[in-house]
């Protein structure tokens, strides 16, 4: 079977040293070019030693860099990339995949406004795909361009979606509390992001609002069929990987929630239900594509919580996105991504 | 100024070693005995090196060790030990601090319910104050026994009491979703607790129900003044110490928030409101007496979201206990506990 | 090819979760059995739910558990326990790999002394194959009985190889100061390995003597072909996974030192020594059964500092007993271990 | 008593929030201006919450600010900028005291050499006397100019000072194996020092040589008398506060040395000899400036061990500095410094 030939622009983030870790091992994965600005000449190896003697490659710079070669090219960017060199990559026959949230909104004032930009190419945003499997399969496959989801995004919707989709919740007042470790901040120098700032401390971010909120906001509409209420606070941990998201709602139906959950997921690869009573913890994800989620009805109360668990660079990144690559060229699934769990 | 006699029951713990950090330094402070079964004739300073130098007494056996010299006995014990032993001391006129659950929920049936053990002095209950300054203090003033309140209800009850008082929002949907350090745990050797199980980690346990549950749905209705419902999720941080409690409830009235809470507290020495749009660390109150609050009304929406954070081992117990000591002493509320927040 | 039928004795612990991580994607592995004298009846994945969907057995009961249909026993149990097996599964014709210390140590007195017990069965330790493949590579390949090697001794040998091999260094005042994550102290209830005591903290233990001294003695003097002389210095570090070893020696010749590693290692799959002027990151090897080295010779000094990293529960423990197993059974010497580290 | 008038230039480290921490609760100091260059106009308390209520000043421009009205100016700035302003400042009578490495080698081309600059005032480096009172108490009583010690040094120095006064090891063969918190770093936006690459993870930097070599050597060759020979290997700890040296040294006489460190440190307020056979942890120290050492003689061999621990914020810098200012201004040498440390 001939290799699909993959270009990574921006590899030196936690997502493109993910989307290595995750390729160099894929059976059908060619890493054919990856692009840094910053990084131009320098090995792969030598910026990433953990993965000295699997990958011999070199960055080079976005600008000598001919990504037509390609079959598919993942954009671990910062927002605004991506969107400026779509439009020549896909008329060039290329599939896209960008792990930005360039493409993941279907309004584009509301994403001007949240990201603080003009859309460089606002006639694509319609034809993107959101890549969340679970939900969009079918679509996903004949896909030119994949928006892939965001972190807090993934882990949110998996919660609310079965929930959602059968309307047995009241949608006017969703709450999503939401951890997240903090390479979800990237490899950026910045004091926050500091152990000696990061470290030991815990706090809220963003509470008046953050940028996935109109992301999550729009799936979980769609999943209702109808605008939902939804406060949604993130929060940082003292750890590097792992979101937890901790979601509240007033059940309108008497319903068994499991099996609620239990029916929706089958056969799904990378959701797990776990049992009733069930505390997912972020750890037992770590390093892999699945999400686990657990549902509870405290005191025989009409609030139902669920706590659904991912690793942020892989569900809620990296893996995600090889997924969606996989569905796109027809390859089984799993691909790539059967990469079990480091605990402890 | 004649000082007061401490005594400590239980003091090998973490609450244990708390009181006994901040009580070295208190200007009206004797320690005259502490206990521990498990340490009898053991020097506190060679359990605790961090205290060599400032503390020359030895674990007694609580069987042996004469509490009634004492001018207060502070618990840093097990659920369901000091009950045993309040009605003597009391009756000896030793007044008492129970830092454990004992005294803390009125109603005799809930706590055998919840804590799992017939009550030892059902008749003390209702003569204990919850020790709470915040609320109680005139009460407190000339109590004989103190629960001292939990970690998590003190959070809690301090970031939505000035909301339930004042009757601005809707108290049959509250949701507090908290998060606490691993010293909360106690220091008991538990798989569960060790560095390679709950670091590097996130889980939320308790779902379906939790011992402090009752505690801070009481004192929440008294706030009201009527039966709130409320949904209690704690989770176990990455960290030793801290707590924060990210607490949601629907307005039904439009008012100053940030008003509303800086003239509840204001004067309080130990609750700050922080300004608008703050999100209050827990590193803030590491080591202190402290609770930080902070007030969002998130995208404009009918949603109250309180940020409250303490230091779970100081306002959430030990530093809390003296400073019920303190008011009950008469002494200046802070005596003993100006330390200043250990930041980074 | 037909599966090597495998027993793990021991399964809950550390060591054992992961060999059961690797075992299940190993293409030549069937896991046959899985005893736990605690855990009787309760399905692996359960215990450990980073497992789910990858295993479907049950720990059993040691006692009533036929070892005897297994190609290979794994023992990921406390010291002394393989002992009290190895001649009955020996006469059985199963091959036995031992992760614990009962015949790591040749001189049974030394062992006695040090471990605390009578050794059940001196008459095997002749025998018994110390299973360190880059140095007993040949050896190892028709051993009945496989002792695998501590963590904190395949660190150190493999930093010192090289020099005590080739006569370079003084063999008479070598240090080791290492450092290892909490993992190593094992799946056990002890409140010094709880988050609160080791966590945002740092130790020196066993400074007068650890059990892994005479090991790494005996090692190293077979490779220095006469008595060597060590300090062996461990500590704690507050974080999960990991070993680095620093160590230390007087340099008594004139010598090419990273030219001097990288051909002793040429060849090597799991151990790789880094560019001159390195430090390897213990991360660099998270989850992984690399060792990487890198050599210092600072301030043109005649000091060699070398510096070895390993993951202790994988290259220092689970991943070298699989790789023992696969020299064992003339299979590919990376067979199931190519799992990329964890970085971040 | 008339208070002291302290200036604090470059505010907004972690030094400076040090030195804030606990000069907020000195009884005889009073901060009189701080600047930093980044936060001209905002609030001490705005920056660190920490500080709230405790502190109501401003930071202010340096080039702004009239520093000769203090009594005494720390500089908790980066290496270079003390030596531009030292001159100034003493001749108007202030004395100063450099947290930094301005002053802390007397032969200025060695001090060229490894800081890669010019000095700014050569001519006051004899006069500058190193600040570590347990060595040079005398001197710094009348210094106008104090030379901080740096963290490392400070440990490594009070561990060998006993040994090397005394003679009684070969100063022809040390080794300092020294590991550090990452708040070393300082406050500085720097991917080596996020959460996210320096948590979880051990390494070692600097092998080859790091600027802390030079000013400990020179120290330790006073003490001898002779120039001694040192290798010093420096490693980042995954945690915030805290040195730990582990130090070797061939004993060459038969000496008590329990008796030799404790008659050495007698009366010593901030060094603290820990009972034969112990292992200081950094927690028993954080945040306060205690240094707690041990010593061991493993397997009754000639190789000594020496553990020493501080918090390299407050003894390895802000709490020395105050230390130093109480001796040039003849207050208590404690005062302000009684911190308990912060255990868990």
């Amino acid at each position: 079977m001939k290799k699909i030939k993959i270009g990574i622009v921006g590899g030196t983030g936690y997502t493109g040293v993910e989307l290595l870790r995750m390729l160099v091992i894929h059976p059908h994965a060619e890493i054919v070019a990856i692009t840094s600005r910053g990084e131009v000449g320098q090995s792969v190896q030598n910026l990433f030693p953990s993965l000295r003697g699997l990958i011999d490659i070199e960055f080079t710079d976005p600008a000598d860099t001919d990504l037509t070669r390609c079959d598919v090219v993942f954009f671990a960017t910062p927002n605004g990339i991506a969107m400026q060199q779509a439009r020549e990559l896909l008329d060039k026959g290329v599939r896209l995949i960008d792990l930005a949230a360039d493409f993941r909104i279907k309004d584009v004032n509301t994403w001007e406004k949240w990201y603080g930009m003009k859309h460089a190419c606002p006639e694509l945003i319609a034809e993107a795909v959101y890549g969340l499997p679970e939900m969009n399969r079918d679509i996903i496959r004949d896909a030119r361009l994949i928006a892939n989801p965001g972190c807090y995004p993934t882990a949110v919707q998996l919660g609310f979606m079965p929930l959602l989709e059968s309307g047995v919740i009241d949608s006017g007042y969703l709450i999503a509390d939401a951890k997240s470790g903090v390479s979800g901040a990237g490899r950026k120098a910045e004091v926050s992001s500091l152990l000696a700032e990061a470290g030991d401390n815990f706090k809220a971010y963003g509470v008046s609002g953050h940028r996935h909120l109109p992301e999550i906001r729009q799936g979980l509409s769609i999943m209702a069929k109808k605008q939902v209420e939804l406060t949604f606070t993130p929060h940082l941990l003292p750890m590097i990987r792992g979101i937890h998201a901790t979601l509240y709602a007033r059940l309108n139906a008497n319903i068994d929630l499991q099996d609620l959950f239990e029916s929706r997921y089958e056969g799904e690869k990378f959701v797990d239900v776990l049992p009733k009573g069930s505390h997912p913890e972020t750890r037992s994800v770590r390093g892999s594509n699945q999400c686990r989620i657990a549902i509870h009805q405290p005191q025989e109360s009409n609030i139902v919580v669920v706590l659904s668990v991912i690793d942020n660079l892989v569900k809620g990144a990296a893996g995600q996105a090889i997924q969606n690559m996989n569905i796109m060229f027809s390859l089984p699934e799993d691909a790539g991504l059967n990469v079990v769990p480091l605990l402890p």
